[in-house]
C-alpha cells in the first residue's frame, strides 16, 4: 500500500478500506509516512469529506494508538460527558457531582489545553490542596467509593490524534467535520467512556458558529458512536454569549457550587439538567426523561448534588471549607466596575470577547508554561435580553491592576446594546441520538 | 506573512497577491516553509485552482529561484519549442536544424529525465563523438556561428520546480493544469527564451488524455508567456499514435535525417514544419503563414535544413558521415518481426504501449543511473488506418535478445486491428495564441 495512492484515492472522491485508514493512521504515527503526506492527505478530507464509515474507522484507530483506560473494573455503567467548548463553561462542575450523587460513575480525565480560562483542572485547582494527580488504582477507587474522581489526562492518549492534530492546526485542515469529530471522540474511546453525552455548542463563542454546522457535528459523533458501539446523545445548546454570569477560574467554581446549591441560575441550570438527564438515561438509572429530570431538579434543590460535589473535593485534598464558604477562595485585588454607555437592552454579549478580556486579566493561559491566577475574571451583571440604564454597571472586572483598561475596552466592546427589546435567546436548539 | 493563512486563503477560493506567492516559492526553496505546509497548499490548488495571475507569479517566482540565462549575446530573436511529450518524438532534431537553417538562432538546453526512450541529448549521443558539456562561452559561440547548438541543462534551472515537481509527485498534486504550466515555463523563461513555441500533445499516449484537458494546459501556457512578455503559440498535436515509424534512440535520428531529407513522412513531417512556421513567425522572418510555411517546406525538400544539421553534429563533436550514411549507425543483433493476427485496419496503437515495449528492449530509462543502449528499438510498419493482411508484419523490434517475448506481446498488445475500415486521425487540432 503506498499513501500517494490513497491521497489520490480521496483526492478523486473515493472510499477507503478500513485497512486503508489503519495502514494511514499506523503508518503516520510511526513516523512511517511523513508529514506532507499526511498534510495532502487531510486536505483532500477537507474537500471531499469522509463517509461515515471512513470516520468511524479513523477514531477507532486513533483511540487504539496508544494507552486505553479500562473501566472495568469500576462498577455500574461509566457515561462521559463532553462540551465542544466555550466561555464560562463551567457545566462538568455541575453534571459530574449532580450525577454521582444517584449513583452513576463518573470517572473524568480532562485535559489542560490553552484558552481563556483554565480547563476543569484549572478550575479544581482553585480548591487549595487538591490534587489531580491519581494513580490508575487511586482513580478507580475513588470512583467506586464516591461515584466521582477526576484525574488529569495521560500523555499518551490517542497519539495519532494529537500528532495529526497538531499537522491540522498548522496546514489549514482544522476545520473541518469528520476530523473535528473523530479527534474529540478518539480521546472518549480511548479513555474508556461507555455512553457519551456530548454538549455541542453553537453561535458565537463557539468553534462552530452556525447552526447547521453544529448540528453536522452532533449528527457526526452521534454516528461515530453508535458504530462503535457507544450509545451517544449530543444537545446543542447555545454560545452566543457567556455561560451563566462568571468567567474565570474560581468564580466559575462559586457559581457551579451555587447552582449545586440549589439556586436558579436560569441557562446554566437548565442546560446542565439537561445533559445530566442524558448521562442518567443512558446509565439506564429512569424510565422516563421526566422522571430522571424531576429526580435530578430534587438532588440539586436538596443538597444532595452539594454533599456529592463536597465529597468529591475532599477526597482529592481540596479544603471543604470553601465549598461552604465560598468567600474565602482568594480574591483578587481590584474590583472594576464597566458601565453602560448608553440605556436600552443588550441586544448581544460577544462571548469570545468576553474571553479575550478574562485572559487579558490573566486567567488563561497562552503557552503551555503559562500560569494561571485562579483569583481573576469577569462577573457579568446583564446578559442578553436584559434592560440597562445608562452607567449601570454591565460587568465587573476582577484584576490584579486597578486599571485593566485592556480587559475593560475589550468587555465594553463585547456588549451591544440599543434601544429595541429584545427576545431572550434558545438555551437548547436540539437532541440529537 | 504565514504559510498557514496562505493555505486558507486559497482553501477558501481566495486569491494570493504577487507578495503571497513570491513568499511561498522563496520561502519553501529556503527551506523555511516546510514540506507539509507546501503540499496541504498545493492541494488546495488541485481543487481551487489558481488564477492566471497567480500562476504568471508562481512561474515568474520558479524561473527565478536559481541560475537565469541571458542570450542578449546571441544576434537575433531566440525562439525555443518545447514538447509535451510522447513516443517517437524526435520534432526537436527536425525543428532544430530546420529553423537554423534559415537564420533563426537556436539554443536549447534540454534535460535527460527518465522515459520510455532517452530524451533529445541521448538520441544526439546516437552519434559517435557528440558532446553537449559545452561551456555557456561555446554554446553561444556555437549558436551565433551555427544558429544551433544542444547543451545539457544546469542542475540549478529553476530549483524551486524541481524542489516542488519532487513534493508533488508523492503527495498527488502533479495533475493540475496552473501547476504543470507553470513548472514548463519556469524552465522556458530562465533558459532565457525570447519566444516559445509548445507541441501540446493530446491523446492516449499523451500525459493530457483528452483534448479538453490539452487546450487548457496550452492557454496556461500561453497566457503565462504573454503575461510575461513571451510571445507564446501552442499547437495541440496528436499523440494517439507514436509519432512517424521509429522508437528508440537511433533509429528516431535516422528518421529525423530522412524528414530533413525531404522525405515525406506525413504526420512528423507535417507537425515539424508547422511547429517551425511558428517559431519563423515569432522571430520576425516572414509576414505570413503561408509564406513561411513555403519557404521551410522548401528548405527540407532542397537540403538547407539537411546541410543546417550536418554542420551543428560536427560543430559539437559528432561523426558527420552518420548524417550521409545512417546506416552505419551501430545496429542491434536482431530484427524480430511482429505480425498481425489477423487481417483488418489499424484502429489505434497505444503509445504508451509502445514506449513500453521499446523501454523493455533497452532503449530508455527508469532510474537516473541506468544506461540507454541507443542501438535498440522499434520500426511501426504499419500505423493508424492503414490495412494489413493476417501474417504481415506490423513492426519489427531492434534487439539485444532473439526472443524479446516482454517487447514484442506489448507491441501486439498496442495494436487494435479489426474489420472496419478506419480514417486517418487528425494531426493537428489547434493552434492558440
Amino acid at each position: 500500500m503506498r499513501m500517494v495512492d490513497l491521497i489520490t484515492k480521496k483526492r478523486d472522491g473515493g472510499k477507503l478500506s478500513k485497512e486503508e485508514v489503519s495502514f494511514f493512521v499506523q503508518g503516520y504515527t510511526r513516523g512511517d509516512i511523513p508529514d506532507y503526506q499526511a498534510s495532502a492527505f487531510l486536505m483532500t478530507v477537507y474537500f471531499n469529506g469522509m463517509t461515515e464509515e471512513e470516520t468511524a474507522w479513523l477514531t477507532e484507530e486513533m483511540a487504539n494508538s496508544g494507552e486505553t483506560f479500562d473501566l472495568s473494573s469500576i462498577a455500574g455503567k461509566k457515561v462521559d460527558k463532553h462540551s465542544t467548548g466555550g466561555v464560562g463553561d463551567k457545566i462538568t462542575l455541575i453534571t459530574g457531582p449532580l450525577v454521582a450523587s444517584i449513583g452513576i460513575p463518573v470517572a473524568k480525565m480532562s485535559g489542560r489545553g490553552l484558552g481563556h480560562t483554565g480547563g476543569t483542572l484549572d478550575k479544581l485547582e482553585s480548591f487549595k490542596g487538591f490534587s489531580i494527580d491519581l494513580s490508575r488504582e487511586q482513580f478507580m477507587g475513588l470512583v467506586n467509593e464516591n461515584k466521582l474522581a477526576v484525574a488529569g489526562q495521560t500523555g499518551n492518549l490517542a497519539p495519532a490524534d494529537k500528532k495529526l492534530y497538531a499537522l491540522r492546526d498548522v496546514t489549514g485542515t482544522v476545520n473541518t467535520i469528520p476530523l473535528i469529530a473523530s479527534s474529540i471522540m478518539s480521546k472518549k474511546l480511548a479513555s474508556g467512556a461507555e455512553a457519551i453525552v456530548l454538549d455541542v455548542k453553537t453561535g458565537s463563542g463557539a468553534f462552530m458558529k452556525s447552526l447547521d454546522e453544529s448540528r453536522q457535528l452532533a449528527e457526526t459523533m452521534v454516528k461515530i458512536g453508535n458504530n462503535l458501539g457507544r450509545q451517544t446523545v449530543a444537545v446543542i445548546t447555545d454560545m452566543n454569549q457567556p455561560l451563566g454570569f462568571e468567567i474565570g477560574n474560581s468564580n466559575e467554581v462559586k457559581e457551579a457550587i451555587q447552582v449545586l446549591s440549589g439556586e436558579k441560575i436560569t441557562d446554566l441550570r437548565e442546560i446542565s439538567v439537561e445533559l445530566a438527564t442524558h448521562m442518567a438515561l443512558l446509565a439506564g438509572k429512569f424510565a422516563t426523561y421526566e422522571e430522571a429530570r424531576a429526580h435530578l431538579e430534587a438532588c440539586l434543590d436538596d443538597g444532595t448534588a452539594l454533599a456529592a460535589f463536597r465529597t468529591f473535593i475532599g477526597a482529592q485534598g481540596g479544603d471543604t471549607a470553601l465549598v461552604d464558604n465560598p468567600e474565602l477562595f482568594p480574591q483578587a485585588d481590584y474590583h472594576i466596575e464597566v458601565k453602560a454607555p448608553a440605556a436600552g437592552f443588550v441586544h448581544s454579549i460577544d462571548a469570545e470577547g468576553i474571553g479575550t478580556a478574562a485572559m487579558y486579566l490573566g486567567a488563561g493561559r497562552a503557552t503551555k508554561d503559562d500560569d494561571i491566577d485562579h483569583a481573576v475574571g469577569i462577573t457579568l451583571m446583564k446578559k442578553q435580553g436584559d434592560a440597562v440604564q445608562e452607567g449601570e454597571t454591565i460587568a465587573v472586572l476582577h484584576a490584579r491592576d486597578a486599571e485593566a483598561a485592556d480587559s475593560r475596552n475589550k468587555v465594553l466592546e463585547s456588549y451591544t446594546i440599543n434601544e429595541e427589546h429584545i427576545e431572550k435567546m434558545t438555551l437548547i436548539y436540539d437532541v440529537i441520538s
